[in-house]
């Protein structure tokens, strides 16, 4: 009883990654996005495109990475992709991550510790999917926002090139095909700096 | 390439789901829950409740079907449970259904489908338990918002238990242990009434 307690509290803390907003916009440009939404979206994005991942993975696993891997947020904040690096990033998610799944029973709160980690660590192929997954998405939706997180950081390509390595070294068409001609055209408008 | 174009057209179209509103609050009562945090909110349900979930299940196949469920209502809308009936909700769905999924290649369309057309049927495992999810999430952005569907739609104990039957029967103990003791708060304030 009191670890079922326990769990549905997990599950009512976690409701706060709704109000924890993120520099892309969604819905053609009207409002920024969520990590609730980003989380969903990302999810849909690995079960849409794994073909294009060379790498065996187990998709369950790489579902649940995605699911949770923004919930450190909840208490860290999220850290815009483009602005001033926060060197002390990795502590405070960690001990948001300490935090958040504390309430949850021991067993389960060990599980998600160590599919957090890995996500971090992108030591595993469902880590690196994962992780490419979550820039892909946020490419999506700097595209159908007019490379909006792109204008307000004036972005260099040098900068735009190391945000997607992990596309481009881990699922290389996916970086040919939809990115590059992308990044050529924002680049050929001038929000791309050269 | 036509067929990496046009899961990326799948993945622009579906960014739609964000702006689809259901009739719950999020962040304690501050604003209406859009469709993709509510998918995503119950697939943490599933992740976090499922040993109150007696038959075995495959995850990734419940995870899938959880994120796609509501993909429909970005052409159908949303029906509120506690709402005057839709009596064309399922032709409505479905038509929408053949419309979203249409925009990816024939396998992964057909794939879709089938598992959007499991969780409507709710005849296999995977269905029972992800539809008992979506009942349990609901119920809990009530009760993290002081009943707000509840006192919106002014609903009797008949009502209430009729929506939550799933996971009365199929997992008597969240029944039992979460919402019992909740409803029963509820009738006492005469927020449901019996």
């Amino acid at each position: 009883m009191e670890k079922l307690i326990k769990q549905v509290e997990f599950l009512k803390e976690i409701d706060k990654i709704k109000g924890i907003m993120r520099q892309t916009l969604v819905l053609e440009g009207e409002r920024q996005e969520n990590d609730a939404e980003h989380s969903w979206h990302m999810a849909m994005t690995a079960m849409t495109l794994k073909e294009y991942f060379p790498e065996e993975v187990n998709m369950e696993r790489v579902l649940k990475m995605i699911l949770i891997h923004d919930i450190v947020e909840i208490y860290a904040g999220d850290t815009p992709c483009f602005g001033a690096p926060n060197p002390n990033k990795f502590e405070e998610e960690l001990a948001s991550a300490e935090k958040v799944f504390s309430l949850l029973p021991e067993a389960q709160k060990k599980e998600l510790m160590e599919i957090w980690m890995e996500f971090e660590e992108v030591n595993t192929p469902e880590a690196r999917f994962a992780n490419l997954c979550d820039r892909f998405q946020g490419f999506l939706q700097n595209i159908t926002s007019d490379g909006h997180t792109w204008k307000k950081y004036s972005v260099t390509l040098e900068k735009v090139e190391h945000r997607m390595k992990p596309v481009a070294d881990w699922a290389p068409r996916l970086y040919e095909d939809v990115m590059m001609p992308e990044i050529r055209r924002y680049i050929e408008r001038g929000i791309i700096k050269e």
